[in-house]
């Protein structure tokens, strides 16, 4: 029995680490990103995405401009304010996005067609290149911003404009008609969120088309291409025969490895698990439990970064992770976050929270710069700078983050996260209420309202007060995450003062406590944060004789401002006494950094000896790998060889 | 004051290792490499290259194929055939090259222009394009193959024919002349053998030219290619604006760094140290031994092998040198040994012939099968059969040696240097007869005969017996290779059975004796040959933590076939124990190989564990690096974790 999803708006997030994040997500991060796609940023890729809007609308004159999926940048962005004025009304932007909500409305087309490029530059060529041209892929995320902005605002102008559209396509796609398949996948997620929201089956019926239709024919898109006999000679030009590339060389049912472009493929998995959940489908759960398997226990990074490679911007093979040439893009991060979450409705089995909780500490996060206008595509977990972003091989590994991109699907991607990070907390069912995440808030649930006070992620103190809606029983199921040893003396659970046996309440990482709850009780969580040594599998070759270092499900990194050069002569001891402490100071004030009893190995003049090295005693720090790079360009690594 | 080089027919080759090497090239690979020269051999890249000199001629009909280098293959292929007619005479070989010659020589124009390409496809595009197109670079082949063949042979044909073509040349280039300069440098060693084997002293005046004239117009390319108007739209299709590719950016003298593509490089240096030592020029040779340092201190594998990154088969930037990644293109290698060779003749320091002796025993034979059928292009030092020659940023870099190239420098290049490698044993100066490498032999000089006997590089054990031709005094100079513990009690020098003491007579890794020397002298050298564990330094990244294994010249690496799964798993124990054995049977027979007391770290199944991976202990194979890849596709390394 799926659990319900929780609505942005039912939560009103008081963190001390998430609140800064959502204020300057929505303080410096969308009024920055709306000028940027209204072209009034000097100095970033131009986006003219609104205006391809107001030019499909017959507002302006003009060309298109920008990649073929311009438009989804307004509608991640859209999708963004609409979570954020539920976290934090705002009049004027409502007004704005009003606006441009009218101007989208302008530009959909009688049949209900709407993407700007074709209106534009190609009207005879609709629907043609599903390969390349990302129709279905805009149609989706504007699915999304519409649900997204009728959620928050009641306000349902754009929820109808992309009805209209999804009924233009279920018109065009489906059993009888083109047995079509997107080439990025994403409207599936839209069609199931609009079909949530609407309650109409046929949105629904349209996804699971689209999923199920995926590798039956593994040749659409050369057949495709054949038909139409014309090439997008876009920068975005792809092989119809690399059917790995969007997960379209076999069926959903028969992949058991995560291939290809890893946006696409997490994009695909959230939509499978998403409508596994809905129909109560084993056999689609299944499917996404092997691939999440293959994903998590094969092919990730321990920063919770996946798709290693920059070819196809996609999986490797298993235990391929290089660090000094990684690609784990900031949006496959995210889309791991939406995956969770889907299997997290499904089951509630802490493996699933505890990736969820890995992904949005470190490897999504460290997209964006402190002071929110600088963005990474790229989450190296190495970085050299005179070679990363200059040498073959390493040149998409960025040592500094840039202020916006020609592809802009990663900084919008990560407002509209942070913005509903809400939703990702809680999931409840008839019987329980589910926390997957320690995140301080005020959450109104249907059988409860809670208050949940958290010093997260940098102490391990979290408590939940209930203020029930109901007399009948019912459950709270708290998320513990994989690292807290349950064994350890000052690790505890109380409910209103009273200490509760923890182990036999635990099953697959939830605490369950069932009760006829009373108003003001009270739970408490309490256990010590030690710096943690990981050791990655020997399969893994980028990670062999090093170590990373964790607190919490804080991923650590060490930069050369802290440590000086070379870094790769450093060496973490056996026996580790490291220091946890918050820096005072700085673009890091307030988090919790590392020292540690290190060495540093001299480098010898000579470039091959057979002198041993020397090594000296060195006091290391580490600062958490998602605030990485925000103290100038210097080299950086997570892994360190043990010594 | 310059030693004079010794010319092959010298020199006997009578050794334990290299004399099958030559026996190899001589009875399989010259003959192979004459079938495939002469596309007579299915399953291999097309070559054309004897073709191409026949529709030059007049004496075929047809186009011309191959690369617009593709004359040099014959030039190689010959002067490694004049080589081996010293070696060892064959009557039906010798009547083929001359028939070869004859065509060659048909095929110059009246002018004395020689170049297939040009001649065949676009005559009137003569000399235009010196960046791309070659001509000067297989001028310089066809003279080296040239003068090889009339020192051998006595005839003078094809010397006749390049003299021709270098005054050719000297008309077209110069002072006053068009300052051109060669896209690939390699005329430059050509014009200094042609110097030497005929005594005019314009060939080394254009050498110099040549040389003197790079850099000073840093444009010198891209206003070539404004001034003809067209590209050649071959496979090689090059930036005329980057002008470190072919170290054209600055004058030879301002070069502090290597950079750019190494062969390009090394055969600059190679030339430099050529002109240096015949002018006795300082300023020259420190400009060579500048970037000598450059490249030996902080650019070089521990194999030898030099251009670490494919991108332009170049020089990174210092310490940069990638393992699993590495280029280290087998001909950088053999330019390596020429360049050595020249700073030998000026200067007989025991860092150059250690050089040249890494060289040779490593990445200069890796490069072919031990069956003498196959080449690698590419000595990389970490292999992993899944991902290497296929997934982004190790596509170059193959598991197993291919039969032949489109682009063939690589295996005629080796054919030249194992059949001339008794002319990289010794100089002989006025006063000294030198010797650089142990290798057994029967020697002729002007000053005497000797007689080398040697078991290198598996013993310690080297013996020289001399026949003086002269009763007045003359040193011999013994190069004493830089790992032998000269403080070892095992190490001794005897004359006529009477041990010298070593250390005294040693300068600069020489070992120097000076006397009246009688028929019958013998020098005895004796040491041990410990397995050495050598650390990279630590601003190696790619080698952090790791050792190499080394016994005398020899660098080990650890394959899959001897060490199972997942090499990267095994360590090299801090207090190693290793046993040297002679390999008994297979291809490897007669090998010393290694065992090891070393451990396997068990993999856990978990991809990221706090648990420490169990060590447990092994008996880890290590087999010569160069031996590699003779025994099926697996995984390979030479570095591996210390524990």
């Amino acid at each position: 029995m799926k659990a319900q999803e929780i609505a942005v708006k039912q939560v009103e997030i008081r963190d001390s680490f998430w609140s800064q994040f959502q204020k300057k997500i929505i303080d410096v991060v969308i009024p920055f990103q709306e000028k940027v796609l209204n072209d009034e940023v000097e100095g970033v890729a131009k986006s003219h995405a609104i205006e391809n809007f107001r030019i499909a609308a017959g507002l302006s004159e003009g060309e298109f401009y920008g990649m073929v999926f311009q438009d989804s940048d307004v509608a991640k962005w859209l999708e963004g304010v609409a979570y954020s004025l539920a976290v934090k009304p705002n009049v004027e932007l409502e007004a704005r996005a009003d606006e441009i909500i009218d101007i989208i409305a302008k530009a959909q087309q009688a049949d209900g067609y709407l993407d700007t490029y074709f209106i534009i530059k190609e009207p005879e060529r609709r629907w043609q290149n599903l390969q390349e041209c990302h129709e279905l892929y805009c149609a989706g995320h504007m699915m999304e911003a519409a649900v997204a902005y009728y959620q928050t605002t009641g306000k349902d102008k754009l929820l109808h404009v992309v009805e209209r559209l999804a009924d233009h396509i279920i018109s065009r796609f489906g059993e009888g008609k083109e047995r079509g398949i997107p080439g990025h996948q994403e409207v599936e997620i839209g069609l199931m969120k609009l079909y949530r929201a609407t309650g109409n089956k046929s949105y629904k019926e349209m996804a699971r088309f689209f999923l199920d239709e995926r590798g039956k024919n593994s040749d659409y898109f050369y057949q495709e291409k054949v038909k139409r006999g014309w090439q997008h000679w876009g920068q975005y030009n792809l092989d119809p025969l690399d059917n790995t590339y969007n997960q379209a060389h076999q069926t959903i049912y028969e992949q058991k490895k995560a291939v290809g472009h890893a946006v696409r493929a997490a994009y695909m998995y959230t939509a499978m698990a998403d409508l596994a959940g809905e129909d109560n489908d084993k056999k689609l759960y299944d499917a996404c439990l092997t691939l999440w398997n293959n994903i998590t226990r094969q092919q990730m990074y321990i920063t919770g970064g996946i798709g290693s490679t920059v070819e196809g911007e996609a999986f490797s093979i298993d235990y391929d992770l290089p660090n000094d040439m990684a690609y784990s893009e900031t949006c496959a991060s995210i889309a791991m976050v939406f995956f969770a979450k889907r299997m997290l409705e499904m089951e509630p089995d802490g493996k699933f929270a505890d990736i969820m909780e890995r992904e949005l500490y470190n490897s999504t996060i460290s997209g964006i710069q402190m002071d929110g206008k600088k963005y990474f595509y790229v989450n190296p977990l190495e970085v050299n700078p005179k070679i990363s972003g200059k040498i073959f091989g390493y040149r998409h590994v960025l040592p500094n983050r840039p202020g916006w991109y020609e592809c802009a699907c990663c900084p919008t991607n990560l407002v509209r996260l942070i913005t509903s990070l809400g939703s990702y907390t809680w999931s409840e069912s008839d019987t329980t209420i589910y926390s997957h995440l320690f995140i301080g808030q005020k959450a109104s649930m249907r059988k409860a309202d809670v208050i949940v006070e958290s010093k997260y992620p940098w102490e391990g103190k979290v408590s939940y007060q209930i203020s029930p809606k109901t007399e009948e029983e019912f459950t709270m199921a708290i998320h513990i995450p994989y690292y807290i040893n349950i064994e350890d003396n000052n690790t505890y659970v109380m409910l209103n003062g009273e200490k509760i046996e923890l182990a036999a309440q635990i099953t697959k990482g939830y605490f369950y406590l069932t009760r006829h709850w009373k108003e003001g009780d009270k739970i408490e969580l309490g256990f010590d944060m030690p710096v943690r040594k990981v050791f990655a599998s020997q399969r893994v070759r980028a990670d062999v004789g090093c170590v990373a270092l964790m607190r919490g499900p804080v991923v650590y990194c060490f930069e050369g401002v802290d440590n000086g050069e070379e870094i790769q002569a450093l060496r973490i001891p056996k026996e580790l006494k490291a220091e946890a402490y918050v820096c005072e100071e700085g673009v890091l004030k307030g988090t919790v950094c590392l020292k540690i009893n290190g060495y540093r190995m001299q480098s010898s003049e000579e470039l091959y000896s057979e002198k041993r090295p020397e090594k000296l005693d060195a006091e290391l720090v580490a600062i958490p790998y998602y605030a990485w790079a925000n103290r100038g360009e210097n080299q950086m690594r997570v892994w360190l060889p043990e010594e």
